[in-house]
Formats: C-alpha cells, structure tokens, sequence
C-alpha cells in the first residue's frame, strides 16, 4: 500500500490544513495519509501553545467531524539537524512514498532522496496563518470562520484564549525565570 | 471519548501482544486504544532490531488481518528519566484514563499519578518472548506459530532471518567499532 | 515539613530578589526555601553572563549578609520542554508544597498539577530588572542601589563589568564562530 | 571560604556516607561541604531507586539528626563525558578547592585539573555497600545497623521495601517495554 | 610537535579566513594548525546552510589550491554549553598550544584556561562578512572576489544561489513546519 | 577526488588497523581515506580509555612512522540511532563513495543506502583484539609487538598503563560514584 507524508505544526489545526487534507485523500483515494505533527516536545509556548496530544485530538476531531478517513496521526520529535530529517523519518515512520509540502525546503530534502514531492494547496494563505490565528485566539476574537468547527469547541475547552493571552504576555520568560 | 494506552517495544510484534489486544478491545468496545511503540530511536541492535517505522508497520497488518479496529499507532521514543515518564507520555498523546500493563513500574508510576492500571493476560509467556523470538528468527526456525501470519510475511519481506543473525553476531559491535 | 519553590535565573541576583525572599521568609517561618537557580547549564552569554555556581554564589553572600536563613540553594539545569517542568522538579528537589512565583506560565503548570502558588511582590520592577543591570554593569555604572552590597562586591572580583562588555559585543557570536 | 566537594549517588545514604561526612566536617572544621547527589536524573531503577529529591530529603534528614551543619546539597545531573567532567562542576557549582573521594578516577581527573584530592575513609565497605542495602531493604529485612535512624523512618515513609523488590524484579523492563 | 587552532564556522569560506590561515602558517611554520569547522551539526539554514561536510570540501579544496599545507581540518559538533568549551575541545582535538581568534569570548575562556591566544588579523572585515556573502550568493552576484576561486567553483557545483535564495525565503519554516 | 572511509574506535590503534590502512591506501593509491575516530565523546572509561584527540594523536604518529599519507583523521560523535548512522556521516564528512569495514551491520546499513563497501583484512585479529590489548597494557606487559613504535612511546608518554589499570579496577565507578 503506498502513503503520503504530510507534516505540520499545527498550532492550531485550521480550515487550510483540513481543506489539504481533503484534497490529498480526494486525490490519492487509495493511499493512506500519514500526518506528521511536527515539533511535538514543544507546548505552552507563544509559538506552540498546545501539546502534541492536544493537536492530535484537535486534529483527529476535525477529520471525523469531515468524515475524512484513512489519516495515521504521529507526534514527532524535532531533531533539529537538517541534512538527518529524511532518515529519521524514515526510521520513525511506516513506509511512505510520496510527500505534500508546500515548504521549499522539505521539498529539497526529500527531492535529494529520491522522493516524489507534491505541492499542496495554499488555501487563504493570509487569513490561515498560524501567528494571525493564536494572535485572535488569544485576544477572544471570533475564529469560527477560520477553524473547524471541531476545532473550535475543542479550543474551548480547552480554554484556549485564557492560556495564549498568559503566553504571549510572557514570551520571554520560560519558567525557570522568574519574572518577564 | 475514553481512551486506554498499551506501550511494549514489539520486537516484533507476536500473537500474545495480539491477543493482548483482541481482548482489550472486546472488553471495552466503546474505547480507543493508543498503542505506543516503545524505544521508538532504536533499530539495528540485537535487543531492538526493527525500527518504529517497521514495528508500526507489522502491528498495523496484524490488526487488519485480524480485523481489530479503533487502535492509535504511535511510536515514542525513550526519555530514559522514569520520574518523567507519566508527564511526557500525557504531553505526546491524546487524553488516556486507563493504562493496560503487566510491567509493574510501568503500574507503579501511572498508579502514582492517580491512573486506573489494568492487568494484561499473560499469553503463553515463555514461548512468546521476544529474546527467544528473535533467536528463532535467527537460527531461521519456523515461527508461524508465534506470530500473526501478517508479520510472518511481512518479516519474510524484510528479510529478516539474515538480519537478526547479523545483529546477533555483533551484538557488541555497533557501526562506530571497526571490529567485535 | 513544608517547604517553598522560588525559581529564577539570577542574571544577576537583585535586591528585588532579595527583598522577595526576605518576605516569603518572614511571611512564612516555619517553611524552608527551596530558590532554584534556573538555566544552569548557560554562562558566558549577554542574557546568561554568570555560571550558576556564581550565581550560588551571589545569592548565599547576599543571604548571609542580610543574615536571612532556611534556603536551600540548587542549579536547575533546563529540560525545554514546558509539559514536563512539574514532573522535572519534582524528580530533582526534596518535596515542596508552595511556589512563589509572578510569572504566569509557572503558575499556570503548577496549578495544573494541584499546588499552591502565591505572587510574589514586584519591587521596583522597571528599575531592577535583569537585562538593564547587565547594561548597566556592562557600562561601569553605579549599581550599588540595585544590588546589595555583597553582590556588588562578588562582580567587582568576578571583574564582572568587563566580563559583560564582551558579552554584549559579541551577542552573536559564540565560541564556535571565528567572527561576530 | 574554602569549600569541599563529596559527591556520591547515595542508593541509599548510609551510614558509611554519614561517617565520611562527619570526618570532614570535624577535620575541616572552617569549610563548607558541597554534598553532590549524582546520577540525579535517574531514580525508579534497580541500581538508582530514589530521586534525587528523594535522596537530597535523607540526607537532609541524616545530617540534622546527627547535627552535622555547613553541608550544601546539590543534585548533579550526569553528562557521561568524563573528560568534561570536571569543567562541568566547576560551573555548575560554587567555587570549592579540595575534593574527597575513595574513586581513583575522581582522583585522577581532579589532579589532572590541579584540585587538592583526600581520600575519605572506608567504613565496614563491605557491610555498607550500596547493592547490599539495597537487596536487604527488597527483602524486608532489618537494616537499621547500616543506615542512620533518619534514613530507616524516611525510607519506611517512602514504602521502600515495595519499590525495592519492585525494581529488583524487573531489572531489565523499563516502563516502555511491555513484559519483562 | 607545537599546534595551533583556529575555529570557525565557515559559511562559506571566504578570501578572509584564506589569508587568516595563510598568515599563521607563514608565521608560524614549524606548527601544524588544526581548523575546526564549528556547528558541524547545522546545515540547510540560513546561517548556516552548507554541511559541515561540504565546508571541510571547500575549504581543502581551497588550500590546496593556495599550496597552504600543515593543516587538519574537524568538524565540531556545538556543546552550548560556554563553560565546558575549552575542556570539549581538549577532549575532542589532539594537544594545541595556540588559539588564533578575534573573537573575544573564545579569547576569554582560553586565556581563563591559561592558553596564549593570537589576534587574527581581519581582512576586509566589511565586505567579508558572512551575512552579507550568502545574501550575494543567493541573489545569484559576482563574488568571485570575495571567495577562493575553488570555493567558487565548489558553490556552483552545489547549485548554491539556489540553496540559499530557498534558505532565505524560509528561514522562519524549518522542515517540521507546513508553511512559512 | 574519490574518498574511502574506514571507521574505527581505535582503543588503541594497533598493527591490524595500520596494517589495514596500508593496505587500502596501497590498493587505492589515487584515493584519500578519511579515518573516523568512533565514540569520540568517551574516555576514561575501561572500554574507552582514550580521549578522541590522544586517539587521533596516536594515529597521527604511527601513520607518519610508518610513512603513510593521504588520510585525514576525524573524531566522530555517536548518535547511537542506527537508522540514522548513514546520513549522519554525510553531512558530517566530506564526499566519501568507498566504505572499508569488516563490521556486518556497518556494511548493512551502508549497501542499503547504495555504497560500495569493502571488506578489511582482518590482522591477527585474535592478537590484536582490544581488550586483550587493554588488559595487557593494564598489566604492564610488553606490547611491542603489537602496536606501532611510535603508539608504544605516545602511551607510555601518556603513562597509560596506571590509567588502564585504574579504570579496569574501577570499571563500575564512573566519577559521579562515591566508591566502587
């Protein structure tokens, strides 16, 4: 059976990486779609506010709320080295064939393996990017447009808001330090 | 939704791990199970032959064959700190309220955090261990019998007799020592 | 007996620390405190210049002088991975009941996991906060206001302020590049 | 102030450790004594049951019951690079001067480094070696000869013979591995 | 047999460090000079976008070439850890007596360590400037002036304008992100 | 330029490994060899005893002894993940199409990924095995006849056998131990 390997943050999981999820099991109906969350030993920061469990529950949510199937979600661990990433994925990993990125570098990485790489479609770049949405998350703006629906309740209860305008007042301040 | 979590290393994964399964699953049908693929960073060792990516591979065609659904795959790799090891399993994976383990640390440090721990069966241990496994497929013996007829053909795929017999030949050799 | 966490970085040790400490000490006699020095593992960088045993070293001098008793003294090396602080510390210092904290994400983590955690009271913040003193000693002024004074006598040994003026320089350039 | 450095793993701290302890202090009388606890990332294993809050708890409880003061408790996280060992504690730790060990390797890297090295007495090594206490303790049997008063309540609080014979059992399954 | 070292990251070689290396094997001739090519670990980033592999290339490529011999080139994988600087590469590297830098952080812990440590002269500092070389190369400019002409020759048989112009765009999106 | 890599860990260097460098470099008179110092970051440790940079110095002299050129010697880092043992030493290494090993799992792990890979002489290798030439040296027997002059006279500069037989006396001791 071939797979497609799709990674991302997903700090949160938007209606741009469900709609290129859709689009790649519409597409490539037989294949299983591995996605990857990347950066997954990091949470409770500005830029990755929730923890690799809580963007697996977001995310496998919003596929069953779209009744999209045929997604194997992997938490994954950065290593940080580059010139390693394809051959720790391939370690990691089941077997895949086929990448979807629209990151010019995964896409050099994986070229250089001998891998196919496909584009994925860029839905609403402006109003779907990652830092805009923890930005009006944490200022209690309406994302209900921009999320699905799954992903907007999960969001409250996670109680969302509280936690991203506590961590993008204290950016600067882990906690082993003491004050901002 | 309530979730439990198995974690072994599934080196490789035989039917007592199956059955362990099958009867999780039966007897708590309204549950998702996380199976997580403990030491998930090692690969090519004696202890640890296969990496993550084939562990997942092997238990993912054993439960189809077997036509057990509603299991998470999730390799996770090795903090090597047990004081952490409840908080890191909680940050990498979806919410779980039950722990099924017949390890009894593994008991020990989720009972510590208030968990519910559920004993598994033990199925034929002593002919289902992985050592002895890995020697039988070693010394090329017929293991149809302790493993899910999936993994028998998929380790045949991976040409797997030829390399336990080379992993347990050098098994104080790793790839930075010139010579055993 | 109970005791209390009171974790910073120490970059260098204020009288706003101090005076802290000294409350959370009258405040509550009969406890013992536990201050962390945190980020243990930095020095010789313009945000962490002093290694922690320096910085051990300031706050006992301080405490001595200000003849404040029952604080245990310990380096906290950083994990960096925010989902595990709680467990981290509590594998790391004897039990404690309390933290004393202004900062949100620590108190966020630590309610999380059930603790009590009290403010503690910001003296002079705009005018004792950590990256300002480092300019300060950096520029050879007078910081004998901010400091107490065995601190100011600890840095005039450490030669501190030219430690500092290198540092700030050469922000960008670590040990393992040729040139800033 | 000249300091002292005595690190040990203290699995558990007995009275061997405490009449070294005694020794030092009564010789040096003007010194403080920099108590490290190493292999502080490790606890919940056969040869390193307790943490190191744990342990830093004992001996804490030890030193007061025998009313030795002037001691600095410190846990040490390992690096495992002997040849940076002693750079690293010399960050990580207030300035000290002389070291006590009976380690010839200690011995070694310190004198290599220039550092003033003593050797601390043996008492009844045999009977108070660490893996022997720690089997009498799995054991459940009577080892208020080895071990300060302090230490036998603390263990009896911490239900110590259980996690002994626990860990003892399953030396070789850590919590990611499902069966021993 | 006397040694230098000289440390730098190298990306890329320019004329610069060519005549730094030139200048203390003229001086210098009875020594062997060991160049260490520092955050061995980093490639395929903007600040640092070649390989440590492909640097050790380029620069060999470019001293043999300028018939400079007597010198051994190492990859350095970064600690980050500034304390333990010195003691790492005394591990790591045959015996050196010398440091050439101009970099004041690596003059600090050498001359700490009771090293002699040699200014580099700096050639051109302006326009040999790392930043503004790679932003040369990938905006596809003549910098045949500013790097050896077999570095030259190496960048463009790495297709280096194209690297760099992708490392430029994306420098905020490392692989494990979906989009910049 | 063809490049071959052998990797070893060289614990000591001895006549089997000159004797096999001779040969590839006598065979494959056009090549470099680029020689891996294996386990770079241990040392003083019974099976490890010698630093990366007193390896690399030992080579050095046996190789200019023995009038043998065109290598150039690497210490190299463990990663301790096989899966990503290939990769790592390409962007590690410069351009290496050749491996020479008579390591079953490096030969493996290397023809996976598409490399040439050559088998080494094995030199009296029951002789020149090296923990025989540990115990040896740890002995103060002669070891003349199997280590090159000049390994001979940079160990007994380096007074090895006091360090082997303290490190073989004390090999459960790593420093952070109080005692044996």
């Amino acid at each position: 059976m071939a797979r497609g390997l799709y990674v991302g943050r997903f700090q949160p999981f938007h209606r741009g990486h469900l709609e290129t999820i859709r689009a790649i099991r519409a597409d490539e109906a037989r294949e299983e779609l591995i996605v990857g969350v990347g950066s997954a030993q990091d949470s409770f920061q500005w830029n990755n506010p929730f923890t690799a469990g809580e963007r697996i529950e977001m995310i496998g949510r919003a596929l069953d709320e779209a009744r999209i199937g045929g997604c194997m979600l992997v938490p994954i661990i950065d290593i940080h080295r580059h010139a390693e990433w394809v051959a720790y994925l391939e370690g990691l990993l089941p077997v895949f064939d086929r990448i979807y990125t629209n990151n010019p570098l995964t896409r050099l990485l994986f070229e250089q393996s001998g891998y196919t790489v496909t584009d994925t479609p860029l839905v609403e770049r402006d109003r779907l990017e990652g830092t805009r949405l923890r930005s009006r998350i944490a200022e209690g703006q309406d994302i209900s447009g921009e999320l699905p629906p799954a992903v907007v309740r999960y969001l409250d209860q996670l109680n969302a808001p509280a936690r991203l305008a506590l961590l993008r007042a204290e950016r600067n301040a882990p906690p082993e330090s003491d004050r901002p």
